[in-house]
């Protein structure tokens, strides 16, 4: 049974904390004018690691925390993180005789500003939710229509890695083309419907040679970590573009991703068995071992106004493909991964109402408005709004959790500002 | 009217080369073990800049030459550009008193390297022919079936930028899934529908900010400049994989690109009128000022016992939609573009059968296999087929060229090799 370690830092022991000592997640962070630089969250602080590697307390690990990315650090390889943990762990854990030299390296959470953790290299999105899929059909087009590959292929696309950013970063309703209702021609306007989706990520740690396929257990050892992630998407943008490519510019205005990369051995305990397929899979990607999670998953929608209303409560572990199937199958065809590559799992849906993870469905394209605390009716959504993202994996008296990954809508550019 | 430039030389006045001093593509190139570094194609030569920037002759500019790449030469943007062609335009040109200090950084082309001339940041690939767009409906479908945005929207999707390789590359045959003739479950298979596609690529050379759209006018200067392009595609994975978002593993196995980048202003005389429209274009899309190229644009097949078949004649200047035009839609909605994004035009064909710039186009999808000058047919390539991509633009006594885009179909790896 996983067991909770505990911590001198006495916040990381708190049974609700997403950052006990078990986590540990990979973030970047800067006070001020300073350099950002990489750290590790627990309970309530931030562990300065490049502190920690000038004080000498890192023997044995690369010299790379004083980089503004963890990019350096995944391209180590799996021994590497493995032992960092370990190192990492032993100067946190309760009784670790080395308190007194680690208490500078940290920092209090509140205040300080966390970047991107990683740089993109190159990122792609899926469509992975059996719910989401056949609720989309039916919302846009009234059919449950899902395409006969779906049960068989990890349906994806490439995304656009320059526009992925950190929680807190504003998201600018973008402009495009957009055909009003009944007419023939479209429009060039600002997005009238904004959406969210709410996703797991998967960080890739480990690069594979072009033209050389991987096979699902390296897949899954390729992963340095997870994020959780927002594949923002304007709806009335995407209904006109996407025939016959897919979605482009609905898509390609921003991505959010969460501060915090869960790294894969602290998910360890959260591995769960699929869920049933309707077809056998092919042997590339058949899951032999778990490679699916048990996380829990969260949206808030907050309005101006400062009210909370929690409208997705979802779970990882309905996906049909898995973020490692998903890799597998990515250069199952001899593409190369590169460290840094990030994969959207795609909306994470579930069977009831409250486990849709995006406004198209939760409202049914804008038919059915979604009512908030504060009184107000939502079918897409406005400029003011926020959208926060949660999610962990309960265990019995602790918890590995993302923190938040947030974003709020600001107005469009007028069309003057473009000027 | 356009004028040749003479030069000192002498191979690059013949009217026959695509490397006349008018052109100076850049390349990146290097001989034995030496560090691949900058380089301009003149004539039958390249001119090693590396070392014209360690003479001391290239004062005035940045000394970036060393790289292996364009990109910080690009990131210095369009003054810098011009300088740099006037500088080196003086060097070269016939009773320039330099000849003796510039000869020596005059290498054969013969017998040297070529490599990526550029480190692509992220690649997007476009579908704007008509006849292209129209014959793939007829040949896939039975029907000509163009979508109703197809008239308003530059088409597109994002690519893979990892698998962007130079010419001379091999291009190994992907596995992936299949769906067999009538079968209703896919297999796993190397794939039997290889294609190529004849397209031109942009490379952008400034970055807009995120959040900051860009007008047509300045898309067109933020291309640095243009390549060849050959789009790669499985026909029998896309087919299998691409609904309902599109290609994906069917193309990002490989694209190949030429070595060499021939500058936008080296083109500025080629500009020409963009085809009539079927409708009006948006504001945001409309040219007032030619933004389409009148460029030649030539396919071969080589058998693997040498017999060359050109399979493919047809010219950009028939694109319904300019790179600059994807461009300036590629950032109408915020997106950030960077210094070394690849762009490419989406297939190059035209209203007669010999201007079909893919096989799926001239075999009809295989229905009609095409006579090659060995006496064999071909429906799709196969091992060992070669694919020659060439183009350029002519005047009445040079052109300006683009050199060999050139990839070689090799066998799919074996199911032993692939463990």
């Amino acid at each position: 049974m996983p067991k909770r370690l505990v911590s001198w830092v006495g916040s990381a022991n708190d049974p609700e904390t997403p950052f006990p000592l078990n986590n540990l997640p990979c973030g970047v962070f800067s006070r001020g004018t300073e350099a950002p630089r990489c750290c590790v969250a627990i309970g309530d602080m931030v562990l300065d690691l490049a502190m920690l590697e000038d004080l000498g307390m890192l023997d044995g690990l690369p010299t790379v925390f004083h980089q503004p990315s963890w990019n350096a650090f995944m391209a180590e390889g799996p021994d590497v993180w493995a032992r960092f943990r370990r190192i990492v762990t032993g100067l946190l854990l309760d009784g670790a005789p080395v308190e007194a030299q680690v208490s500078p390296a940290l920092v209090p959470m509140a205040g300080l500003r966390l970047h991107l953790p990683l740089v993109v290299a190159e990122y792609t999105d899926f469509f992975a939710s059996e719910d989401h899929a056949r609720n989309a059909g039916k919302a846009l087009r009234g059919a449950d229509d899902l395409a006969p590959n779906w049960v068989h292929v990890p349906v994806g696309y490439n995304g656009r890695a320059s526009t992925v950013v950190v929680s807190g970063t504003d998201i600018r309703r973008p402009w495009g083309q957009i055909l009003p209702a009944g007419a023939e021609a479209p429009v060039f306007a600002a997005s009238g419907r904004m959406d969210f989706e709410l996703e797991l990520g998967a960080v890739v740690g480990v690069a594979n040679r072009h033209g050389t396929p991987v096979d699902l257990a390296q897949a899954d050892q390729m992963i340095f970590g997870y994020v959780l992630l927002n594949d923002w998407s304007a709806r009335d943008i995407q209904a006109w573009e996407a025939r016959p490519l897919g979605p482009f510019q609905a898509k390609g205005f921003a991505t959010t991703i969460g501060p915090w990369i869960v790294m894969r051995e602290a998910l360890a305990e959260a591995r769960c068995a699929a869920p049933d397929r309707h077809a056998p899979l092919l042997p590339y990607l058949a899951d032999r071992a778990p490679t699916h999670f048990d996380i829990e998953l969260l949206a808030d929608l907050i309005t101006p106004d400062g009210g909370v209303t929690q409208i997705t409560r979802t779970n990882y572990r309905r996906m049909y493909f898995s973020l490692a199937q998903q890799l597998c199958h990515h250069a199952i065809n001899g593409c190369a991964m590169r460290v840094g590559d990030l994969l959207g799992s795609g909306t994470v849906s579930g069977p009831e109402p409250e486990n849709r993870g995006c406004l198209l469905e939760l409202t049914w394209n804008g038919a059915t408005p979604l009512p908030l605390v504060d009184g107000t009716l939502r079918t897409f959504l406005e400029d003011g709004d926020t959208i926060n993202l949660s999610g962990h994996a309960q265990f019995d008296d602790y918890r590995i959790g993302f923190g938040t990954c947030s974003g709020t809508i600001t107005p469009a550019l007028t069309l003057s500002q473009r000027d």
